[in-house]
């Protein structure tokens, strides 16, 4: 479907009048940061760092499985190869990632909703992957293709949610080989927010650019890019062949990635935040550089997904202060590397949305912004250490994204804003609320909340005591009730129904 | 009594015994940040805020109620007296301030408990001032001594809290002119960490003074400060003469005060965040400068209690992006002072110790950690807009300022951090879990919580599916079961009990 058919909103009067009254739901622009990045390593650091990263990938070297080609292209370039193993000389794969631009823009259907990777700006997207849901009604459960759809409509009406993400929940009940298919089609119609696509086979990334063509027109995918995917390194310095292969169907058809170490510290990274960040810098150097092998100039984002680990048990923890360092020195490689940044998240391992939930979620968040994250998947939703993407946790998480955009403004400091006539016109022991400097900022002053409770305390026990849960709950309630899909060019809605159909029926169920 | 007889110990041999065999709880020493401390405003902002501040002083002045001597010390430094008005000429108040110390120790009753506040330390000290407290058994009531002493205990076994702070709920069964001297008595004997004093009077700072005295001599109290109490501005610009007093009464004893606005934005301060910031400096210039016109050289924290309101309910909101704006920008003003700052803590308005209570809590603490805060009053146990002095929320906040302690710490670069050795060891594909280096580091490499759950899910539902106040309400318990008071020499609790039944017996019951 070429663009002009796109742009030509090719459907009769009913359709047009349906795109006419479509309800929009508000969106906010994607963070703009007015404040400093917080950088916790100094620049004596930073050089034993990256001057380590190198000495690992020359003499350690990583691993590429599965993958004569890789192994062919990284020979090309200079690596020495020693079977899957590629040893990378000192300095090739820091100059290889230089092609890479420092940011992108991803295109949305709606270009109103558009994002700009990179740079000081923070792009939110929710969470990814969990094989579980939970709600206070249904309590925890495998996923299914109606929970997703869900969780898609909540993202597209959540005003500081930028990007609907990817497979926000995972759609048990569809065949592994068919839901990718499903998964878009939701992502595509239901919301028109940028998102992600498929990158368990690299044939469903393709099917994920074949998408995007019905959807945007062919000519507007080869020259623009819509979509982010994320590719994890099997850390440490693993990159198998299912990966590699979607990373390098999205790198040719110059679609965005993120590369990024999967890493729960102490087991599959050194225990130490240095030695954890000398592993990060040279799995995303070595990686990076892949995608530039393959296409230079391919936009692509240095991820850094790291968690700690309680000792006793085994269990991967969240929202703690290691995490914290390495995500705020992950912030400055990436700087150095002029690339965008992803790290951070509603991380949590609590099997509730409750207080320990909240706790590790907002030190997690907090540090997000702070470190200069670029791109913040899982920033609302998650729970359960990734098992279980939690409804209520969605809503709540994605209501405390509205502090990181008011956080992020910075303190204005022209003659509005320092209202000496109001300190004048109040004077000791007066009273601000009604003076006319407040009467005219009030409004946009402070960030406010559309879920957390103030109200008294008595008005809050008449009306039931409900804790944060209880109030999120309804909250998913009403705005379940109140969704309206974007409006959508019938044509390519045709066109995508029947690309999903044909897809289908090419091959048998596999649940494997 | 002299500071010989407390060092002698004058106890007989049962004494000396019960001495022995008392059980001390681990204390983390006070946070030594080495992390740098984030800073919001830029150098031209500050001069904007220092000079309108300046302007605010000479301009419209601040209000001295009820206080001729202080009008009258006022008029002796060169202020222009209208009233009860003072206009401070610019640059008067900074250079009054000139002589307040950068830092001071406030020394405990167990010498290993001492803290320095100021320089790149931190000192955490629990909640203060609830009339109510809450807990899942009992539910929300007015505030008890026994209520008190459980805090106070709790506050003593809890390894992250350096500080028993004061208030930490008022016990509104007991007389209000009478409370201060159970509760000072409390602070002095269930536990050896430093505190505060009574700022209700200025007879009862003046009591605080005398109990001291009894607790660690009358030499060592002249000699060093064993106190650090708070005293609140009436902002808009105005000092009562009950906090002045009590004030007055601990700077002539060199005794430190934390000298402090107390603002919910858009009603006692302009709705901005640079006016706000320019009445919190002028505030505390003008109330810091007061302490050292009493005696120069007083101990003072520069504070700053400032949160955001909801201008639909006038209810104050806590965690709030502006308040954290607020926050980073008067510690920078501080340290331009050279002076210890107060700010942040456990701040919430949830009326459960919910998740809107964590995300508000952790937004809190992580923002007075970064913004280089040197005393953190609240910093646990705060609920329902400082209503509520909350049981579990107390041993929550408690077990996360645990974080803070290892987020200070930064990033080590050692040999043995670079981790050169393991990465070299495990290789592309393998596990750190057993290496060498892990198991030579894991014990501290990462912070552990004493509370929150890891557990796998199964087991975790086999036991209750507990969430975080269940388990909170378990280690309440579990804490006060196992407290046991510090060793107290005898002869000092005798004198301690005399002098407040003295002072009991001097002055009828008074509940006003």
């Amino acid at each position: 479907m070429a663009e002009s058919a796109r742009r030509g909103r090719g459907g009769g009067g009913a359709a047009r009048r349906a795109e006419r009254n479509a309800v929009s739901f508000e969106t906010a622009k994607f963070i703009e940061r007015n404040i400093p990045n917080f950088e916790i390593l100094t620049e004596e650091a930073m050089q034993v760092i990256e001057t380590n990263a190198e000495i690992v990938l020359e003499e350690v070297g990583v691993n590429f499985l599965d993958n004569p080609a890789a192994i062919q292209r990284w020979r090309d370039a200079g690596a020495e190869i020693d079977g899957e193993r590629v040893r990378i000389p000192r300095g090739l794969a820091r100059k290889l990632c230089a092609t890479a631009p420092s940011q992108y823009t991803q295109h949305a259907r709606n270009p109103a909703r558009n994002v700009v990777v990179g740079g000081n700006n923070l792009v939110l997207a929710p969470v990814y992957g969990p094989p579980f849901v939970r709600d206070a009604v249904g309590g925890r459960r495998y996923a299914t293709m109606e929970d997703f759809n869900k969780f898609v409509k909540l993202g597209y009406m959540s005003k500081w949610l930028h990007h609907s993400g990817g497979t926000v929940c995972e759609p048990t009940d569809v065949p592994v080989n068919k839901r990718h298919l499903d998964m878009l089609y939701a992502l595509m119609t239901l919301s028109d927010k940028p998102f992600m696509g498929s990158v368990t086979e690299p044939s469903r990334a393709q099917d994920s650019v074949d998408m995007c063509k019905i959807l945007f027109g062919e000519e507007f995918v080869r020259d623009n890019t819509v979509m982010t995917s994320l590719i994890n390194i099997n850390s440490p310095m693993t990159f198998d062949d299912v990966m590699m292969g979607a990373l390098e169907v999205y790198a040719q058809n110059n679609q965005a990635c993120i590369i990024s170490p999967f890493i729960v510290g102490g087991a599959m990274a050194p225990v130490s935040v240095a030695g954890t960040l000398t592993q990060v810098l040279a799995e995303t150097l070595a990686g990076i550089a892949y995608s530039q092998l393959i296409r230079p100039g391919a936009p692509v984002i240095m991820g850094a997904f790291v968690t700690s680990i309680d000792m006793n048990s085994g269990a991967p923890t969240f929202g703690t202060p290691e995490a914290a360092h390495i995500t705020y020195g992950a912030g400055q490689l990436a700087r150095r590397l002029n690339l965008p940044y992803r790290s951070a998240g509603s991380f949590c391992g609590s099997k509730l949305p409750d207080a320990q939930a909240a706790y590790e979620t907002a030190n997690s968040l907090n540090m997000g912004l702070l470190a200069g994250v670029n791109f913040m998947l899982h920033s609302c939703g998650w729970l359960e250490g990734g098992l279980v993407s939690s409804f209520e946790k969605f809503v709540m998480d994605a209501d405390q994204l509205g502090t990181l955009h008011h956080l992020a403004r910075g303190v204005e400091i022209d003659e509005n804003a320092q209202a000496m006539d109001a300190i004048r016109e109040v004077g000791p022991g007066g009273h601000y609320l009604g003076c006319a400097h407040t009467q005219n900022n009030f409004k946009t002053a402070f960030w406010k909340s559309d879920l957390l409770d103030y109200k008294p305390f008595e008005t809050w026990e008449d009306e039931g005591a409900r804790d944060t849960q209880a109030l999120a709950t309804l909250r998913v309630e009403k705005m379940l009730a109140d969704y309206q899909a974007p409006a959508l060019d019938p044509a390519i809605r045709e066109a995508l129904d029947a690309f999903v159909a044909q897809k289908k029926s090419a091959e048998p169920d596999s649940f494997m």
